[in-house]
């Protein structure tokens, strides 16, 4: 029997990416898609690359008939509806806001799903809070020094994400005469996604007490982040990468690269990719995600699968733009 | 003494256009640059590129101690400004919106201010209706022809504009993560611009009658048209070649290119390109030009220099982009 | 038990495409992966975004151990490899280039392998020559007015496309500073497609006997192509619309959009979509795939999915990158 | 009477610029241009955006008949050059190599070309070095710190580079289906501009002993640099902000902007933008140039005109490309 599966928020872009990715999961049915915008719509109409692939349409109703419910709304309107709407307590919940991600919530029933660090409570969380964006591609390049205690000095972060990181909403920043073939800094040093960073690298080494000075940075492509990052470290290089090896053997989506990288390598799929080098006394780790799908509705299903003890790679074994 | 210039609607994309061009033309002096949202602002607070190059701020107030007044409104809204606001006789007008460009106005002080077709007129001319860009670009490639009377059949036209030719208001098919690497059609054969283009060509040939067959597209670029032509013609290559040199022979910014020809020739300059090619029966000729420059502004000021006397290259010895 | 696959040119950008559909594929196995170049290296060593997917080497050895194999080697280079190496006659083989396209193989065992004009035809088949991109753009524009005999003027075609078409030979029309933010035309009216698409028309109304006037243009994109195709047609609009809704009713990737539709619909995956209007006298058809997917290896694959019983869709209900 | 001015490697993409700039420039005229692969060709012929602006020949020989020589070919061709022609006494010579940057060249004629930092001596000089386009825009943000004494602890550098910082050979990572929608980094912590930048901030501040962590990053744009760069100091912003204003305040194409900038403010232009911000104990700078004009040919002109007496900004006033 398939998995019940209901979407809150369809009509952004991460509700969008979670509809291509669900409507080829083999054990998924999608049962409702709420857009209260889009109510009685057809899906393909708003995301009409879907044409042809499903004669789904968005609903107004919550249905209780579910296993698992996504909610794919902006930050803040997640709690809001969670106080609106009492949720049968059989069914799991996976929030791609930031409301339930920081420590403040835990002890109760959210588990932080990045699956590189918590997997097994994954498996049997009740609610999960998917990660960020920027947040799951730096935690990518620093948990294998964290989970040995090798953060010692201050972390230097700068990270470049493409277009849809920000979201649909018109913006000057969004206009294409602005953003094509341009490049810039926002929110420098002040990001957002730092506590969610810190909490997991504590996590990991409890001792943690470095400054990440991270540096964001608005890139003229749709999909994806490259984070290029370094810090001290006394470890010679054979054993970095080792480590890195070792850390991410069991992962299914995370892979350490000999080679250097580039964006594109990771563009429409559920990867990372993580390559490290020594410089003198500095590791230099750069890693790239595709934003909407690791870092966003990717990592959601691969939650689900881990929620509900499937193999982790199903529904998710999607070809590369490459180009 | 310099020409005293005012500029209506300075903070969109025509405006600021007007403005880089002017700030550097060495007859021109700016009196004043009018925005309602801004008034007071400075200009390099909207045009930022223009940092460090103009101290100049928007004004609210239409002064009358001008020589020249360009409006850079949206189309309707120059009617409207002169209808609100009598401009003292002594004052040029050189109007980029479409509200003064059809034969509706002949008779009128308003010359469409196309200098391949109208160099003479435009010279003794009081008040300029500056064509569409997608016109100026379509009809370069055409007047040759016309002025010969070898339109017969239907011309089929595929041109492609960048992301300015929509103006900087904010819209889906504006957004960058939806233009980027992407390319649609609209308004098949009923762009507004076809009035103005089968207008000139029957100036020049009074007895065209023929389709003109226009299949606009959005490119993902910010500025240029590229449009692709073609139409029956029994004139054999190597006449051809030469009306079209003929014809240009004269004129400082289109040219005839020998070789195939791509739009970043063109692109941060006020020239246009076209290139002829004959094939069985069939004439195919390509044409470029910058939308926002020969498409609008840049051929606005070349407008100014005929009125004024002044040579026509002045201030639009434009250092091409190029890449 | 798995169909057996091989590869020869698994190092181009078609042979790629190939390996990132198959290894997924859930009824197939790829048994080797030719590249006398790259023998012995990892695939993922070539295509960087397979890191993590595939621990396959290419090979310099041909085995016969097969079921299918896949020619992703260059025009002319198709024919000399069956020259050289002797196929055994049980394999089928699937060539993506255009040495076996034309008519003057008909009688042997090679097919046109259009599926929307050749489905029963390709079920039954030895030997498959894979169409080229703008041909099976521009046909799936144009068969159902062919297949009723409605094509009778000149048809005029302007088609985009991404710069993946020219292949990842080194070129100045494939530098990234010649070609990010330009628009070019290249071989008017000569394109070698013409020739395909001409047989493909005679295939459906034996009476065609029309121009194809077609003007191909490289976009800056990488992926895709988009045909803006119009021809005379006495057919009210209704009519039109039915007709083409009729002929791809059965058809498992190609559909029509009731509304305008823009490229990156279809950008990675193996759908064509197609959408029509009528202006006047004409019939105004758009029509979109992605040039490396339904214009090469995905409809290869779909191929090889009727050339062996399997459903058609198997394997290539693949994510759109839709930004 | 004019300057009569020599180019050496006209060809390339700072050749092309130094054209685009000098045809234009009032106080210029363009003796030769020399290329041995195109001598005999139209400039307009490999700077096809030239086509209609200058009917220039390249030519195989060099003139002594010259006030000032640029030299625009690669590193180590300048030395060779040199070596092979002896260059009239008289002439002044601006190498855009690198070949006679670093100190080791110091008390002979070379004078490194950085107005920001050399202006007195420039005009004195005979020969110039000019810098290199990430040294320029290093440099300029971090100039007014180390004439201050103030760069104590490691300096951070993050910089990203449009792809005419290449050139114009044709590589992988210059291949348009690769680069596309791509970002990666390259030569990490061992940039060749490291020295160059070193020496300059020893010039000013002789204590200066602090390493400069540079990753270098490849941008999917064609012309530009945006460097983000930070580093401890204890000055309180607003005397910060001061220091900068102070610093920039004579210099003509040096502007520091009082709210946050993005690449495209100087896109095609010979300006640089600085942005200054405090985040704790720490400043933060962002920094951008074109690589093409102020990075390389556009320095050049501007150090002619120090050569020479003229204004600085004289032939310089580029319009922005903006979009």
């Amino acid at each position: 029997m398939k998995i019940k599966a209901g979407i809150v928020g369809g009509a952004g872009y991460t509700g969008g990416e979670m509809l291509r990715i669900l409507i080829n999961h083999p054990a998924v049915d999608i049962s409702f898609v709420l857009s209260n915008s889009n109510a009685g719509n057809l899906v393909s109409d708003v995301h009409t690359d879907l044409l042809g692939d499903t004669d789904l349409r968005f609903s107004a109703e919550l249905s209780q008939d579910i296993d698992v419910l996504f909610l794919c709304v902006g930050h803040g309107d997640a709690k809001k509806f969670l106080l609106a709407n009492e949720i049968n307590p059989t069914i799991k919940i996976i929030d791609l806001s930031q409301d339930f991600r920081l420590k403040e919530h835990a002890g109760t029933a959210w588990v932080y799903g990045l699956p590189e660090l918590n997997r097994e409570k994954i498996r049997k969380a009740k609610y999960i809070a998917n990660p960020g964006c920027f947040a799951t591609c730096i935690q990518l390049a620093l948990l294998p020094l964290a989970a040995k205690g090798l953060l010692k000095g201050e972390v230097h972060i700068n990270a470049t994400t493409g277009s849809t990181g920000a979201g649909q909403s018109l913006a000057t920043t969004s206009h294409f005469s602005w953003r094509n073939n341009n490049l810039s800094v926002y929110k420098a040093f002040e990001h957002q996604h730092l506590n969610e960073i810190g909490e997991s690298l504590r996590q990991l080494d409890g001792a943690f007490n470095s400054s990440l000075n991270f540096i964001p940075q608005r890139g003229d492509f749709t999909r994806g982040i490259l984070a290029a990052i370094y810090t001290d470290c006394d470890l010679p290089a054979e054993e970095i990468e080792q480590l890195y090896e070792d850390y991410y053997a069991g992962h299914a989506f995370t892979h350490v690269s000999k080679k250097n990288i580039d964006l594109k390598q990771v563009v429409n799929t559920n990867k990372a990719l993580v390559h490290v080098e020594k410089h003198g006394n500095k590791i230099f780790i750069v890693s790239i995600i595709d934003n909407l799908l690791k870092g966003a509705s990717g990592q959601a299903v691969q939650n689900m699968n881990l929620l509900f003890g499937l193999e982790e790679r199903q529904g998710l074994a999607l070809k590369a733009a490459a180009f």
